[in-house]
């Protein structure tokens, strides 16, 4: 049998997760590393490491040939793609596959497939998914769109068909902002996507995101691992994830999750994945988008289900079937996840690089932590402010705040400003507390504190 | 109704433990602290801290009206005692009720009860529960001791009643050892415990070290938590721990589990407390002794059954009722504990103190770290050497034994010697990792290292 070897195609926290892993299960890693990244932990923790290109993204982390290369120069046997940089690239799957090496993740053309939210949409209304109501693929002139809005009502959205983290995105209350938005809309997507076309939906009021956690092997079976809540967002990037989500009953659940599975039984998905819902107030639930890669806040569905999904995904990777069912899937106690960045929330959260010139972690009982930050570390400018997760899990909602608090309370890392005081002042929020929240909370929060 | 306060009245991790429990149940906390110790964690940690002597353990954590006073000053309504110093000084818990003070943790009679070996030993009898075969209590001379020997059968151990990590304790292997070996034994027992009384028992050969962890309410209720398997052990130190033991199965955990509920029982037991037994090749078990309090290896259980035993412990301290039953207990996966010693594993295991320059601490999905040092902490020479625990958990034994030595690999304390290489090989050994193993481990490991 050939000796497997993973190469971890990103950085960051989440390359010393994979590593991690892969050494608990007696299989040899290669780092990929920029220039900028020499220092960093997943460098030193790999069993082999290779300089991948210069500082930027695009020269580094995003090169598929350098990527590419230290793969075939090392005789890794897999790549796992991570989150963000090319872990959605379907041509970059595409070319690891006939490299010879697997890749820890579907399929291009299910990459392709959901990548596209109107071709996705599309694909959830196929396999009858509930979906926001609106425009059947993408809108080509305001006249169209406006059509469809007075169809489904307002307040509707505007969207970038190839869009994400909010850009290319814009709310019209009522019929003549409809023209102006429009055109807004598409610029800010063509400069952003490089893809201007758009699509319009209905404006769900006080939305909770709600995504679900699946995993499918390559032999047909497909499992959902339960919701994350990730409502607590700032600008469409998460702040907080737990799961289970406070809004979700038993009998919600199973509907979400069933239709998770369905859909990614539809379009024959392989390796974890993630099915983005929003639901209202009511309950009704409705697709918005699927993630075809492990997310950021995967730890949260590991404390509850005791699922270890990078091993699994690797599992499944190598043609192994999941080593679990539907069935033996519970749901046990409480976890939350705090994002540490790197950022001055009293600056508008503007970032904070630097030396880190003093670090103490929180420790103890039902305490997570993924990080590559230590002492004397310097946390480069170039990349994503976030520099680790706190994860805990506890018994009861309830339990795992008090955990949290006590946690952010013990946490200190000097030399750079962080959110710790922000995560540590929405965990005493009362509507927090009370699971009471919905994803304009962050941005309400921010009002509140500075009226 | 009276808020409440605790008052830690021990250092290093454990009082870290403590604290973070405390913080986690909304109740205030006093540290206190030798001289010594003052740029220790848990003063740094706790809500309050309180110097209460110099260095030395005798003036200071030793100190019981230094302590009590502290308490009272504080305006204390509860004390915890940790592990060692007071724990099991049936003095200082009868005065820490007589000052209107909740002591977590038994009744003075209780501990005065189960203290003695002697006097444990016939309640265990009383209580129907197997002992090894030896003498009816304190043997007074050579010539009584000799006759039961030749009774139960070589080899014998002769033992001192008020005994405690291998002091006082003699291996007889034959008729003509005994007199010297008793001699011997008794002028140890004196000189360490102040008692010289000993007794004579069966040496049980191959003798694995399970221990039951159990919790007593106020209202008559002891629930079992399991065993904990603690053979691996130098000088009768634990070295490491893990639950469940590899070494017993589902029908031997509910004997010895009953056995120890029953012992707890017959003595109107309070709070936490362990009851040991050694077990032989064939699964007899025979109850050693019963600690009183919190132990270091507490974590594991934690793990495996998802109980926060000190959130338990001063629930029923205030007199509420156990928030389980037996039925509620399951054994969810495999826990292990690395004891982290400050020692030198080259020089004989020689302490090893000083300033840590460098700190790397393990982290990730399943990892837990108890501990009170930091970067630039300097690690005092006065007390224990551990200074902290690195416990995993996973699904199986195997896992387990994979994180750990993952964990191992990872952590990095400089400017100090420690046994993190020595408890990494030993996560290596054949006979380790098959679970094969008894208290003559490290021993034996050491001298095929040496040889």
């Amino acid at each position: 049998m050939m000796q497997n070897k993973v190469l971890i195609a990103n950085r960051g926290e989440i390359a010393v997760r994979i590593i991690r892993a892969c050494k608990e299960m007696g299989i040899a890693t290669v780092a990929v590393y920029s220039q900028a990244d020499k220092d960093s932990l997943h460098v030193k923790l790999a069993d082999e490491a290779v300089c991948i290109g210069p500082t930027s993204s695009k020269d580094s982390y995003l090169n598929i040939k350098s990527i590419l290369s230290a793969a075939i120069s090392t005789g890794s046997t897999l790549i796992h793609p991570g989150y963000g940089f090319l872990s959605e690239n379907s041509k970059f799957s595409q070319m690891v596959k006939e490299c010879k090496i697997k890749f820890i993740g579907p399929n291009h053309k299910v990459i392709d497939m959901m990548g596209n939210k109107t071709r996705a949409r599309d694909i959830a209304k196929q396999a009858d998914i509930p979906v926001v109501p609106g425009s059947e693929g993408v809108i080509e002139t305001p006249e169209e769109g406006l059509k469809v809005a007075s169809k489904i009502g307002y307040p509707v959205l505007i969207k970038a068909s190839s869009g994400g983290g909010g850009r290319g995105m814009r709310v019209v209350n009522e019929e003549k902002e409809f023209k102006k938005a429009f055109e807004t809309a598409s610029l800010e997507a063509e400069n952003c996507f490089g893809d201007k076309t758009v699509y319009v939906e209905k404006l769900i009021e006080n939305p909770r995101h709600i995504e679900i956690q699946i995993i499918a092997d390559q032999h047909g079976n497909v499992v959902h691992l339960g919701e994350r809540d990730c409502s607590i967002q700032r600008r469409k990037q998460k702040v907080i994830e737990e799961a289970p989500s406070p809004f979700i009953d038993e009998e919600l659940r199973k509907k979400i999750g069933d239709a998770a599975v369905k859909i990614s039984k539809h379009v024959k998905y392989e390796n974890a994945g993630t099915v983005e819902f929003i639901t209202d107030k009511e309950g009704n639930f409705y697709f918005i988008e699927m993630n075809t890669r492990l997310q950021v806040e995967h730890p949260v569905t590991e404390l509850v289900t005791g699922v270890d999904l990078v091993k699994e995904q690797i599992r499944v990777a190598n043609g192994k079937k999941l080593s679990f069912k539907q069935k033996d899937i519970k749901i046990e106690g409480h976890a939350i996840e705090c994002r540490i960045n790197a950022e001055d929330p009293e600056q508008n959260f503007m970032p904070s690089p630097g030396k880190i010139n003093g670090l103490l972690l929180p420790g103890g009982l039902g305490v997570r932590i993924d990080t590559f930050i230590y002492n004397d570390y310097s946390v480069v400018p170039y990349y994503d402010s976030m520099i680790g997760k706190l994860i805990v899990h506890a018994k009861t909602r309830k339990e795992a705040i008090r955990r949290m608090r006590r946690s952010l309370e013990e946490f200190i890392i000097d030399g750079i400003k962080t959110n710790i005081e922000f995560q540590y002042v929405i965990m005493h929020d009362p509507e927090y507390v009370r699971g009471n929240y919905d994803t304009g909370f962050v941005e309400n929060f921010l009002k509140k504190a500075n009226g």
